[in-house]
């Protein structure tokens, strides 16, 4: 199965594609959307188009963006949310489920603690994936978030499968 | 010439249309957005899939969006970041010019103070479009956004028309 992770940017969105099969973690793609054009919407158009056309080319399952903190300026927040918009959207056009993540969650999950440096996140995406090339911070941050997505999943199935066994249990010993 | 003006909201996105012909406005629809969905993704993707129609179905030469007041509520911006992009998005995509302008240049546009209260627009909007109904507040913006917009369109083309005029007369007098 295919993840895709976006770090949403108005400036630079940063986007890597993960293979997941089984507990094995596999680096497929990762790379940088910059936006072009003269005014606001012309840059939310290229960086729709760009990210479109890495959801048909990769054709991930499923994917994630991250839950960006809101900081103290709310000119840099509005801008930002802009380009996280448009990285729901996308996604969400080619149906796919869309999960979000803190950057505390995506560093917890990676690195171990949620005030980890962007040193770190960098050493621990090379070492899920070895022999990567990374195409800058921004794509570091955007495999980070599809492996945390992929760790989840992985929880997530775990669990269920641990409650149907435990459900099976009980029904065959005939506790109700 | 048809105008659309949007007041970007996730929960709910204020549109309006209008015809400006010379000096004259008319109005041709108005109407409110509604995002449904369970997550952000799905309510992106149900005001996208809205907002296409709207443009599709009145096929506006051109489209204003509010550019929102930046608040103190860091999470309220981010969501109406989301919101925005895609209010910027869909008339971008249909290759429509889209301006943007601050709430207290529509007030101070449609009403003659930037600080005036919504019951002042709604009542300037009713003035300028005789017999309209309006579909709630966001609507009534989203209207005076797209006057607005029509206003200083004409403006722009009328101190275009004058430097022409300045030039043709400097030009015709012998005077370089």
């Amino acid at each position: 199965m295919r993840v895709l992770g976006i770090d949403p940017g108005l400036r630079a969105m940063g986007w890597g594609v993960i293979e997941v099969s089984g507990t094995r973690f596999g680096h497929v793609a990762n790379g940088v959307c910059r936006s072009e054009g003269a005014d606001l919407p012309a840059r939310l158009l290229s960086l729709h188009a760009q990210l479109s056309e890495i959801v048909a080319r990769f054709a991930p399952a499923s994917a994630a963006v991250e839950q960006t903190f809101v900081n103290k300026d709310g000119a840099g927040t509005l801008k930002l949310g802009q380009a996280r918009g448009i990285a729901m959207l996308v996604p969400a056009q080619a149906g796919l489920p869309v999960g979000e993540y803190a950057p505390n969650t995506v560093k917890k999950t990676v690195v171990g603690v949620g005030h980890a440096d962007k040193r770190q996140v960098d050493h621990m995406v090379r070492m899920q994936l070895p022999g990567i090339e990374i195409a800058g911070p921004d794509a570091a941050d955007a495999l980070a978030i599809a492996l945390c997505h992929a760790h989840h999943a992985q929880t997530a199935g775990r669990l269920e499968a641990a409650l149907r066994g435990a459900r099976g249990g009980r029904a065959a010993r005939g506790v109700a």
